[in-house]
């Protein structure tokens, strides 16, 4: 089957990749990091500036938009890239995690997942069909396959028993797609934290032949350390010619790191939500907005940055907006956090196709970005 | 005393008039509204984007910015323009309306008002010339005199005795400028809703000669009659070089009908309030964007608006982000409904300048906007 996605290989730097990922709405510059907008919207951003920030593609959420609007009511209107305004390539996730994490009563079969929805008490049920049923309706670029989230630490035997079902249900998100030509399905390598069950199920769902492939399963509670192992021992595994995604993932020192070890995709809460509780990612350390020293202080949040409200406003202003509830202040300080997030992508991506040692260079700046602000 | 304000007539139509009125920090064609950013922000929006939706004057509010930062803080960071990032000028309400409004226990002597502030539960007390003195640091082009508010119905006694202190108050507040070549004091025509009284108190404070003059003491629960006779009644006695501001009116038609009747300057909540609480004014009436008839819509807001959010955004998408309550919300609404209302005042000098005829055929438009919304 001819995909609609296809990753062309620019350079490398050890097992560090640069390439670009072309998809139906435009091509995407890897190594890419894509801003989430769960419910169609990258919360307090319009898509003009998610552009010029720099974001090439965005991530939305199956499970949210399947339950408000609905996917039908979504593609009477158009699809996600008209009705968000965004056109430009978008993800969804499939929604698994949601309804394991939100949901009441979730319980599994192996036909799929009856839980109790948070937003309207209702019982629904998400299969791997509707799944992508949902996300072809929605008319994404990259769909993800349902598969089955599992708590952290979970023993040996249950890992299996549920990397076996998602490989199941993958088949049948396989088998009921309609639209191939438009939305792209990335398989999940699952297995856990077992390094043996993580490289046979990777090898396993390779021979299904899919768009792409992206590592689940982690950012679930696990060391910092086990998930760049997972990582490490995954990506071997994965085809060099198919563009690779670490689900969920994560700071910026856990990006260099994990693009070091062969990814290329990633998205995260961790710069818009942090914006909104007033933490900052900035050259000089992790900056939180509410601190009495930014009281009178006229400096931008980073001098370093360039975005709109780094050359626009002053500390002494965000905290003030921030501390008096405005929604002013997350908008400002979410467009703050993307910028950082989008330009440190930009210089992973010249590092790369510099080498090693450029590579290894901006590992020690970023060491220094997750260290508590400093003047 | 050489005035920081001037204003030069250019037309009129019966009382209405157009003009510019010329501050330290730019001229603002009349009639003219203000968008209302009380803690130094117009919630949600940007200086940038009030700048192309068309507003060419902002206001504040004292008491707020005296709280929270604090005006030396401001003052400090270079006054508020810097601090808010807004080049243009700056008209701070006194803050004397906040103080009887919000706080509890506020205690009126001849010198003051005490009482306790609900940000911090701290007593603090207001002065004419501490009024002063936090508008002057802030350095905003457009201070008001610190005047009593009195509730509505009050009987003639009480209005009396408050509008004489009124007078007093203005006094101390003229008495204690320090920079009247930068920041201008506007007094305020108080008298409740007795003619007599209130045309007394015009004509009063008139003869101590102030950059310009404000009508106030309404917008407190009076019926719409009521505040548009005290503006026919008072605008007569307003000098013709000075520009004339009614504080906190109103809605589209509101401001049409106190247009035609001598007033040049307005201000008020209900375009940013009412767009947080989904009600958006169209030329089509007023809409809210919560109705399920929204839901799988796919028209713009207003087909006659050219703002952002018209020309972007579905009001199915709108319906959806307010739904999910989504901070782009709010942000898109605002957006729409201040354009809305700069569009308004456009027309309103358009049709000033054309003659009473075309003022008479705005009025009908204005009257069928203040209707529920009809396709």
């Amino acid at each position: 089957m001819s995909s609609c996605l296809s990753f062309s290989l620019l350079a490398t730097a050890g097992r560090a990749r640069t390439g670009v990922l072309r998809t139906p709405h435009g091509d995407v510059p890897t190594p890419a990091f894509m801003p989430v907008g769960t419910y169609g919207t990258v919360k307090g951003i319009t898509p003009p500036e998610l552009r010029e920030l720099g974001a090439s593609a965005v991530l939305a959420n199956t499970y949210h938009l399947w339950v408000r609007p609905g996917h039908r009511e979504v593609e009477e209107l158009g699809g996600l890239h008209s009705f968000m305004g965004w056109s430009g390539p978008i993800l969804t996730d499939s929604g698994g995690f949601q309804v394991f994490s939100l949901s009441e009563y979730a319980k599994v079969t192996e036909q799929g997942v009856r839980f109790r929805a948070p937003l309207d008490g209702e019982y629904r049920k998400l299969t791997p069909e509707l799944c992508v049923e949902v996300q072809e309706a929605l008319g994404v670029d990259m769909a993800m396959a349902f598969d089955e989230c599992i708590e952290w630490p979970a023993d040996r035997d249950r890992v299996a028993r549920s990397t076996e079902r998602t490989t199941r249900w993958l088949q049948r998100c396989m088998a009921h797609r309609q639209r191939p030509e438009r939305t792209a399905l990335l398989g999940i390598v699952q297995g856990g934290f077992y390094d043996d069950l993580r490289i046979a199920h990777a090898q396993e769902i390779v021979e299904l032949d899919l768009d792409a492939y992206a590592i689940g399963g982690i950012s679930v509670g696990e060391p910092r350390d086990q998930m760049l192992a997972m990582a490490e021992l995954t990506t071997p595994h994965l085809p060099v010619d198919k563009v690779r995604y670490l689900m969920g993932v994560g700071h910026p020192l856990d990006i260099v790191d994990a693009v070091t070890r062969g990814v290329d995709l990633f998205d995260c809460v961790l710069p818009t939500r942090n914006a909104r509780f007033g933490q900052l990612y900035t050259s000089r350390g992790r900056l939180n907005i509410k601190n009495a020293r930014f009281r009178v202080d006229p400096r931008g949040l980073d001098p370093d940055c360039t975005c709109y409200t780094c050359r626009s406003f002053s500390r002494a202003y965000l905290r003030h907006l921030f501390l008096s509830n405005e929604i002013l202040a997350p908008r400002l300080l979410t467009l703050h956090n993307l910028s950082f997030y989008q330009r440190l992508m930009a210089r992973l991506r010249d590092a790369v196709n510099s080498g090693e040692q450029e590579l290894a260079a901006l590992r020690i700046e970023a060491v220094r970005w997750m260290r508590p602000y400093e003047d």
